[in-house]
């Protein structure tokens, strides 16, 4: 057994661990998780660390694993880093590593994803168990006439008008700890029970209608789901009781679509005081890394 | 002399003067004018109305001819179409044919165009002359990692940063009735007298640094000369007087550069109430059409 395999979180100890907030358009990505032959966040994050350091291309561990076409302007993510290419990063500049770490990676990232930080964090913090809530917003626009088409990548074209006020009262009755299996994917052995914080809509002053989404953590499609949920309400074709009944029904309703990737965006995450880092990512491993 | 020749406008009497609200992402055009094989906002928009209305593509008068790269929220533009084609607009919907061409415009232009609205307009109604003013914003972003990636077709990347309240002050003191011509591109014949309304800058919640630009007119590539005048002083290479110097000193400025296009949107050209068309269009036409 070496040293590295006695530490607490098993890391190697010549290691640094990092986190990174960045943000990124998914147009052109097959989502976050790398995939052989696919262009990915995370295929093209990795490639740029492992440039930037010299080093192979580290793994990386996100808070908010978005879905093909899914857009970031607050995701977080984190990697340990061998401490000699972290260390040599500042070579060319008199910044601390972390600082110069931002400038090389917006130096070889591709233009459509932009890194906003990079920090030394303690062996406890985890981009994906120690987040405390994902924050997302659904982008739609209901009269075509108005869309901004410079915000056609992250806007979804709806055809039918909605009543923003009937989606903003449905929505608000989806809030609370609930078991979210209506609108979830659904994976053997783990857990769709989540603390849905918040859930609203509202129109914007250029007729932009937006959604936001608060939750401790949502099961894949999930957001896109109760987005599916709330558009009937606001079209007129099921009352604001609808959504809440489908999920005390505890089944899929066939009238509630997945909405599309492309009007979906991942916020933040929000993490606690680094003093309670370690016992957070405990208790969430614990909750859902059942499956 | 037949009796459309006798008409004030010189237009066919048969024919419907339209005005088109429209805006685009201009990335993908070489401007807005028609050009023999370049993709172009005009051509475009033309070939568009030609297939709706089942005739050649009307010719278009715009308010503001936008140069490569340059973006719309609020352009305006006219066209004289023939009376039958417009009348059949309405065929397989119930509405009115300024309705119906917004709906139909929608089904057959490119994404990156999204016509706003259409209405019948007098004779006297000229998108060219009868505007009032024209304003534009331009964006910049001076911390490259702050930068929406999401944003990044219509937010210039600038690497220094930049003192965004001095270049407010710099700003204010352009403001008013002056020759621009330190600021345009010089046309033998044709005056660069202009009022500059209002021209103020300001930093946005995400960090953005967004220029307004309200003038009667503007030269060709002032818009972008006047954010180059500003931008070395919000860099601290020149003093808030400077660009106001410039403009009196009467002659280009080697420092004064013209800044990128794809920063630059036309938001909104303002047109008189209906009644007083006709006699703005002569007078703009007797003060700038002499080149």
């Amino acid at each position: 057994m070496t040293v590295a395999d006695r530490s607490p979180s098993a890391h190697d100890v010549r290691a640094v661990r990092i986190r990174i907030d960045l943000a990124y358009d998914g147009t052109d990505f097959a989502g976050w998780a790398a995939q052989p032959g696919r262009r990915t966040v995370e295929g093209e994050l990795s490639a740029a660390l492992g440039t930037i350091l010299r080093a192979d291309p580290p793994r990386l561990t996100v808070g908010g694993r978005t879905d093909a076409g899914v857009h970031a302007r607050g995701s977080v993510c984190h990697a340990d880093v061998g401490q000699a290419g972290w260390a040599s990063l500042p070579a060319r500049s008199r910044s601390a590593p972390a600082e110069a770490a931002v400038v090389r990676l917006a130096g070889v990232l591709p233009r459509d994803i932009v890194v906003r930080s990079v920090h030394e964090v303690p062996a406890a913090f985890d981009a994906r168990f120690s987040a405390l809530r994902r924050r997302y917003s659904y982008r739609l626009c209901d009269h075509v006439e108005r869309l901004d088409p410079l915000r056609r990548r992250d806007t979804v074209r709806h055809k039918r008008a909605v009543d923003v006020a009937a989606m903003d009262q449905a929505a608000a009755g989806l809030i609370g700890l609930h078991d979210f299996a209506p609108f979830c994917k659904r994976r053997e052995g783990a857990t769709s029970v989540r603390t849905l914080l918040d859930y609203s809509w509202a129109r914007e002053p250029d007729g932009t209608v937006v959604g936001t989404l608060v939750a401790d953590a949502f099961c894949r499609s999930m957001v896109r789901a109760l987005v599916g949920a709330v558009v009937p309400v606001g079209e007129g074709r099921y009352d604001v009781g609808w959504p809440t009944r489908v999920l005390h029904a505890g089944r899929r309703h066939p009238a509630v679509t997945v909405m599309p990737a492309y009007g979906l965006c991942l916020e933040e995450i929000s993490y606690p005081a680094e003093a309670e880092l370690g016992s957070r990512a405990q208790e969430a491993r614990a909750v859902r890394e059942s499956g």
